[in-house]
């Protein structure tokens, strides 16, 4: 391994941050994960992340609050906006405001703290639910104002935003994650999960993973309710 | 006024900002001023952003808990960091990475959630501490991104990111302050306040607000310890 290959990696406990963990192991990057709690609806999506840090291994694995709650304004940090269970055109009630954008200033400023200069976030626009903060030119865009915001970036030590995934489909995803080992069945990707992260099936996240094991001929070890 | 002409307005309690809520005033925005609490050493901060709020007007005052203290790394958010008592060299220790990164994108999600499309910010890159996200430069790419990161952005209802403050000198804020009835008595600037917002007079806020004062020519009310 060469010297200072430290990542922040952002595990959210789902499918795509599980294979991005496992891929920057692969790289021999010593791992950082960082989990947000932003009262979503599924608690059991940061178990999974436990789960997920236990398998797969990280140097160390921060768990931050973020007060999402007080702003409000998506079905899946507000309990009165339902969770749709059938596809919707455009940007759905699901997407939450400007959530990567703080995802990845955090990530920044952790980053920045450790001496890291590499994140990976399993974004994805393929196979994605329709946010605007999964596409790569936002990615581009947030990489170029990190390096204007830093110490680190002004110094000369810019940061990389890795997105490993951002092009390909679920299906390949699955396939990947499965190659480096993954074992699905501990994650979680259901808007509507229960406590024991049990998936509604219905939903789009449900419906988007559910096909990608059916693409990737890989039997699906879900466990829905 | 004009329809929907909702700003965010970040008020730290401070100078700057308290010039920026009464420039936003002025200019006829509705005013949704949000204050953060981040494990700053200066809870008297928090306290003069209530009273600031309290004599200019806004809308809404919204304090949002930002967990900066589980990252640590700069004077302002690690009790084990000592603040310094005279100019340093390059970046100092009081710069908390990624901070107005992670502001502005709380503010963003806010302006998202309330249909604003103003954000007011009293970032200065003139008499200032060397931050690299108080440069005109991080703001113009902070707003491109927020522009790609958004439902609202991508709808084609961009975000500004106002920064009225961004090329004036101290004196200058202060006059212009002034001039729309800021009592600048009830702000704190300083690092190291204590608990009844008394200023040290030593670090490098206070020396920049001291010399704002004399330069404009208006006495300097400021409580020193």
């Amino acid at each position: 391994m060469s010297d200072n290959k430290k990542a922040i990696v952002l595990v959210s406990g789902g499918l795509d941050s599980a294979t991005i963990l496992a891929m920057a192991n692969k790289e021999n990057y010593e791992c950082y994960a960082v989990s947000f709690e932003y009262g979503q609806r599924h608690e059991s999506e940061l178990q999974a992340s436990e789960r997920v840090v236990a398998a797969l291994g990280a140097k160390e694995h921060k768990r931050i609050k973020i007060d999402f709650g007080s702003i409000g304004g998506s079905a899946l940090t507000d309990a009165s906006i339902a969770v749709p269970e059938t596809p919707t055109e455009g940007i759905p009630v699901t997407y939450v405001p400007a959530r990567n954008t703080v995802f990845l200033s955090y990530a920044l400023g952790y980053a920045e703290v450790i001496g890291a200069h590499d994140i990976f976030i399993g974004v994805n626009a393929v196979d994605y639910s329709g946010y605007p903060d999964c596409r790569p030119e936002f990615i581009e865009a947030f990489e170029k104002m990190a390096n204007l915001a830093t110490k680190a970036g002004v110094e000369g030590h810019p940061f990389k935003i890795h997105t490993p995934l951002i092009a390909m489909t679920k299906a390949e995803i699955i396939q990947i994650g499965t190659k480096l080992g993954v074992d699905y069945a501990m994650t979680v990707s259901c808007y509507s999960a229960d406590n024991e992260g049990r998936a509604c099936g219905k939903c789009d996240s449900c419906r988007l993973r559910r096909e990608g094991f059916e693409k990737a001929g890989i039997s699906d070890l879900t466990q829905y309710q």
